[in-house]
């Protein structure tokens, strides 16, 4: 019989596409004693959380609250609830999570239609009419924020021509809830979804989901029961909503996290959140470039809180990632699907989004590049930053 | 706008069915900062999970690991990736979480046979050989600590008695393990879940589950894909075990609690945890008799960790829970199903599990009593608990 020893990890700082690190402060709350998930503290703790959701989200959907499971389950969760065999959707495929969306719906019995586009672009309205006009489907899912590319799909004339088909727009909101604009009411998206690991600097392990009227009223004119149990929401709305029924034991501690993580947000704001992570994008965006790395997304949608860009060629992958974590802690991500070996993510997302990040991971970055025979100016990555923080 | 104040609860003794207090060491663990899912670092550390996942579920099966939320969520991963549409389970229901495995097998497309017993009984192998005999069915689910009733579940003879029908057995072991023997290979238990917030002494979030190289080869044999992407077993399996294929994050801290949780439960070792709360179910057990509470669950069968008791006549359930919740603090659970408003679920498990908690339940349970009228001699709970020790 064996027994590992007391944990004890090395530091490291999370610069890749999540998690990212949590905040001190939610850090602090998780060694909180529990509470039982009946308990009137909790329900009122329930109740806040979902304001704080529908601030967040800036919704006033009443069906909003976490999901008792990581974001991929939201994913799924929105799949399941709002698909019954029969059923059309969607799905807009231009990265790995777009191919992710593929797969779950695939596994509800709806008829999936896929639309591509390359891997680091976005789809454009005209687009996405022509296929809605074709097919008439009753959802229509798209990635906000492409975290396998760091593009950034504008939704904001989206829900309204989903609307003019009577479809309903389902958008993976996992990368950019808490780091740029979601604005689900004023764009007409009708159910979303997100996670605590991101924007929200909190550990990985819920999924925020929230959904419109009209995809509740899809929900409960459903013809079959969801084929999740843990995951159906007339389920578990029973339980946060209305009569408190018992349907699973709430992670507790969790709830406990996403509340601080919330806290933290409302109490920055929205718009100065948002602000921030533009700020900070733009000094690591010309760091970036004065090391010699290229963006994989469409510049002109390009994500603040991740940054994708090229491997430069005859550089290894896993030499660099693994001296920036070796020598300084830092982890950033290597690429998902297609982009595997060919590119890096580096998060600046939630609490990590701050100058000392953005100069640490460039002026790391410039050692492990040269390192493997990058030529680059010494300091450039650096300079170029505090020159945008500057300007 | 609204933003609630800072996390600040009153404390709480959790002495219902969970969630049951966490160990301060967990507790402490799960304010460390975050690591990647991917970091070699928590590589290393989900083996040792694993490894202490075997050594606590007394099994060498290789597929063994905890699912990435609650219990409930584990009982769907057990059905969905065992059941496939044409394939035949029986379900035995004796109790509320036996009505749940029911419900959750209904959903798979499977044929799904309720064999009932009496809420607080048990089954017997002669009555299970019947419905083998006449089913002949893929899996027979049962629990094993039925939380709704404390009635304890043999299962020593019936794994062998499902292998002659070359019949799958699925147990449930959320509310057994870390409290009573759990022994699946000896017991030749085919497919087992559990959670973290009862023997493990962790918030809830994480459900363990293992499968025989038996029921791996069911899942590997199946015609359909698994109905949820999530629960995949396949899928999560080569994260958890090959070739570390991204699947979903991890929910980091939950798995420093986990690993808490697990050295604690091997530190102590599994014959000391068991017989720790034989001990101390002896003496709660005795003082709730002297305050004239009697147990739901038939006499032979009843679990140390969960003590359901009848609610006296002429008492009201709530009355006497929120003086013990507003007064002491304690919480203690309220009746499910058929046993609402009649049952009280007193647990007394893992961290909980302590001489403290049985005088402090027993005292505070007379006072709340005696409130509402009942006589109870003075002090009779804590007499009979002191006797029972020094006995």
């Amino acid at each position: 019989m064996s027994i590992p020893g007391q944990l004890n990890p090395s530091p490291r700082i999370l610069l890749g596409p999540g998690p990212s690190d949590a905040h001190p402060r939610v850090l602090s709350v998780m060694s909180t004693p529990l509470m039982g998930h009946l308990d009137p503290q909790f329900l009122t703790m329930m109740n806040e959380v979902q304001d704080m959701l529908r601030q967040a989200f800036i919704t006033k959907n009443h069906l909003t609250f976490p999901i008792s499971a990581t974001g991929m389950a939201g994913m799924e969760t929105c799949m399941v609830n709002l698909l019954e065999p029969g059923d059309k959707i969607i799905v807009c495929v231009k990265g790995f999570f777009g191919v992710r969306m593929f797969e779950i719906a695939q596994r509800t019995g709806a008829e999936v239609i896929r639309l591509d586009a390359p891997w680091g672009s976005v789809f454009d309205v005209n687009q996405l009419r022509d296929v809605l006009t074709k097919v008439r489907p009753k959802v229509l899912a798209i990635v906000h924020a492409e975290t396998s590319t760091g593009a950034w799909q504008p939704l904001e004339e989206v829900g309204k021509l989903c609307h003019e088909f009577d479809t309903l727009l389902l958008t993976d909101a996992v990368t950019s809830l808490g780091c740029i604009p979601v604005k689900l009411d004023e764009w007409g998206v009708d159910a979303a979804f997100s996670c605590t690991q991101k924007g929200l600097s909190c550990p990985p392990g819920l999924s925020p989901v929230t959904f419109s009227p009209r995809a509740v009223e899809a929900i409960t004119s459903r013809k079959t029961k969801v084929q999740s149990w843990y995951l159906d929401m007339g389920m578990v709305q029973k339980y946060w909503e209305s009569d408190r029924h018992y349907h699973h034991t709430a992670p507790i501690t969790m709830i406990y996290a996403i509340r601080e993580g919330l806290r933290l947000l409302l109490e920055e704001g929205l718009e100065a959140r948002w602000a921030r992570h533009q700020l900070h994008h733009k000094a690591i965006k010309a760091g970036l470039a004065a090391l010699g790395l290229d963006y994989t997304a469409d510049p002109k949608h390009q994500l603040p809180q991740l940054n994708a860009v090229k491997i430069p060629a005859g550089v290894d992958d896993l030499t660099v990632r693994k001296k920036l974590l070796n020598d300084f802690g830092i982890e950033i991500g290597g690429g998902l699907g297609d982009f595997k070996g060919k590119v890096w993510r580096i998060g600046i997302m939630g609490h990590n989004s701050r100058a000392n990040n953005v100069l640490l991971v460039l002026g790391a970055l410039e050692q492990c590049l040269t390192s493997v025979g990058c030529k680059i100016a010494p300091g450039a990555g650096v300079a170029a930053a505090n020159a945008a923080y500057a300007g």
